[in-house]
């Protein structure tokens, strides 16, 4: 508990006024449920808040502003780069609590959420409107659509229907002084000053804890029908991606398993795989019922030219969830076999995708660290998980000789680092291979212009400089 | 040419020497070609210089900025709001000489342009390929994507593909001191670091210069089928169009045109509408050939219950051609009626269309301006137009008061001042109305960012402090 002095006494009596005991939490097992995310690491805040309303988020800043106490937000903490991590101590703000819908416009196609809501929460409640959020992370069912806006989430369906910045019309915000604002609107169009909107989706909570957020929707489909495409070779499988970006409808996921990822299937589920696939694609057109399977089997038809395997018939319901719980299995099975797994999401343009594929094999052999590949071809986004045992300290000292190679392919090919997850701790020492130096310096001196004295979501995204 | 005194002589003389006589203009006759945009506003720069390359736009910057010269960049001087027009003096850069298709990639759908390509040249290089760049301005066959990108442009296909924003995946672009910096890239996604992309799109050549763009690339639709329908009321159209956004497939267009601009088309087009006609919606659906009517004869037959007084079949080629002809006609039909029109491009969510032209017709009648009213309605994104004549003392001195009312409205019914215009100078004592002052504060304070001196395209955007 010694660390604890770091809130001053006056300012946890004011949090305790304000909040009362319940919401504000200082015992070390309730700081521990906040430690923790998916990267597996651990800080212990000094104190959790839980935020319930807008006016109670700005107060808590405003106090942290006053007295110099650094504060991380927070969602529902499935993020991969320990974005919402208290790293560096301090506040940990949980928006969890604010949890409200506050308005769905079916005509004006919008919903007006708080930051807490989850994901899978607000697409069941839009399901009864025909509509939905088209970001789909595979954390939907727990993971906030704060925690969304702050990451620039995605998922399968970013091939077709963009990712979070593109299904996010305004926010309200609140800066680290306590002040509130507004960015964007209710309306699809809008050009009046700088997009603030896009500045803080992806800005991974450094500039600003966002509240309130106005999603724009889109119509449900009917139906969505999913078919496996096996290939002797990524190369096979790549020329197959980018012939189906040009099909007449986009398909609502294109998602790539490479060999190892099938070695794994084939060693640990029952699904049936020719001996000689090594790639295959998951793809998944959506729709109105009428028609769908056409379209689903012209663009079967139109990849026979990249000498596909095998490929099943497009199928849904009970037989479709099966075949995307093989590609869920994979994390399990990962994390049954490895002590520890790695899990880098880079990105490349899609032709690049057999090079990206040759040049990951080489250095698992070179490092003798198994890397296993797979996720959103679509839009060329990669997994890449190394295997390791952190207890092996041969094998932990090559991980970030590793890293680096892998990184270095990933920009050599004209790729980013990351396609979805952000940056957060995991990435921050990595971004100056990818950014030049003066859009670097520009960025930090935005990060200035909201939050001078650095309090807010310290330790993310920038370089230690 | 006393002016002339403010680009001092050795600068004159680098730039001579830089760029020659040929590309350094310093006539009057051909400075008056660069003071003009769609305004109508006249501001004659100081100096013009044409750059050719990126490496000429860091020289002219740095140049700039080491003398303290204002600098204002310009495409092809197409805009609505006077952004391109050197409102403050100085040198006037001309981007239009960039105009290099440095790369098209089919299997990654994307092209890289330099900043001065003329949207429509794009387009028909993009045609052989089979694929298109989605924003669709009215300027198209002259505006540049420099242009575009500045003032994130948009047109009637943004109902279906979104706008600027939603279609640059990187772009390069010089600060005022002559640093080239890179945002973004060649992926579909990508979350390293700030949005610089959005940040710089739409951001009216006031951060900094763009010299290229990596535009993401859609599918061509093989076929475009239009329709006209008429509606005996705002209501009943307003409707009609929120139905619509919610068909299978959505609408490659969904115009609109309110009872004053039909009173117009039936006094100076040929074209036959019903007496009763209040409202009139374009309707345009895009796709492949196959099944592309029924879908079209679908999204009618849905919206009979909001009772349509008469729909024209499907049509495409010189058919639908000649509709959108009519439509386009409204703009010189105005011209000729009345000696100024004004344009606001106001926007509201798509339910708010009949409070919208309820208010503005009350600000018609009760002003004695008349007003006409047509645009995108699928983005709710209407073109206002007062018809005025300024030699008229009387009605002039009423205009700012109108404008007042008009922006007043729009802003009561959760809109936006700018759909697509952006504000330049035309607005930008009223972008106070809409934004909140942190926010302003904060996009002031990114101006300082990229600008300290505030030498990059002066005047514009942000209010006069």
């Amino acid at each position: 508990m010694k660390r604890m002095t770091v809130i001053p006494e006056p300012v946890a009596g004011e949090l305790t006024s304000l909040l009362g005991r319940e919401r504000f939490l200082t015992s070390a097992a309730d700081r521990e449920s906040y430690a923790w995310d998916n990267t597996g690491n651990r800080f212990v805040p000094d104190a959790v808040v839980l935020a319930q309303t807008r006016e109670e988020v700005c107060a808590i800043l405003r106090l942290c502003h006053d007295h110099r106490i650094k504060v991380t937000p927070r969602g529902a903490g499935t993020g991969n780069v320990g974005g919402a991590l208290a790293v560096e101590g301090g506040l940990l703000l949980s928006l969890q609590r604010m949890n409200r819908i506050v308005e769905i416009s079916v005509p004006d196609r919008f919903a007006v959420v708080e930051a807490g809501v989850v994901n899978g929460d607000l697409q069941t409640k839009l399901d009864a409107y025909g509509l939905f959020w088209p970001p789909d992370p595979s954390s939907s069912r727990t993971c906030t659509i704060g925690g969304n806006v702050a990451m620039c989430s995605a998922g399968p369906g970013a091939v077709r229907w963009g990712v979070t910045r593109d299904w996010v019309l305004g926010l309200e915000a609140v800066l680290i002084d306590g002040t509130q604002i507004r960015t964007g609107g209710r309306t699809t169009k809008g050009v009046v000053g700088l997009d603030m909107t896009r500045l803080l989706v992806g800005s991974e909570g450094t500039l600003a804890v966002v509240t309130r957020a106005i999603l724009k929707l889109a119509s449900k489909p009917e139906q969505r029908l999913l078919s496996r495409i096996s290939f002797p070779s990524v190369e096979m499988a790549a020329a197959a991606v980018s012939h189906l970006l040009s099909a007449r409808q986009s398909p609502s996921a294109i998602e790539f398993l490479d060999g190892s990822a099938l070695d794994l299937l084939r060693r640990e589920t029952t699904l049936a795989l020719p001996a000689q696939a090594r790639a295959m694609l998951l793809l998944e057109v959506a729709g109105g019922v009428s028609g769908l399977k056409e379209l689903a089997l012209e663009m079967i038809e139109g990849i026979q030219r990249f000498k596909p395997l095998e490929w099943s018939p497009p199928v849904d319901g009970s037989e479709a969830a099966s075949v995307w719980a093989a590609r869920s299995a994979l994390s399990p099975i990962l994390k049954k076999l490895a002590p520890k797994r790695i899990n880098e999401d880079v990105v490349v343009p899609v032709s690049r995708l057999p090079l990206l594929m040759t040049g990951l094999a080489r250095i698992s052999d070179e490092s003798k660290i198994p890397i296993v590949n797979f996720g959103h071809a679509g839009n060329g986004n990669i997994h890449v998980n190394l295997l390791v045992d952190p207890r092996d300290p041969a094998i932990m000292g090559r991980v970030p000789g590793v890293l680096d190679r892998v990184f270095r392919l990933v920009l050599d090919l004209d790729g980013s680092l990351s396609g979805e997850h952000g940056v957060g701790t995991q990435k921050r020492d990595h971004i100056a291979w990818e950014l030049d130096q003066a859009c670097l310096n520009l960025q930090r001196e935005i990060k200035k212009v909201f939050d001078p004295m650095g309090l807010l979501n310290p330790g993310k995204v920038w370089p230690r400089s």
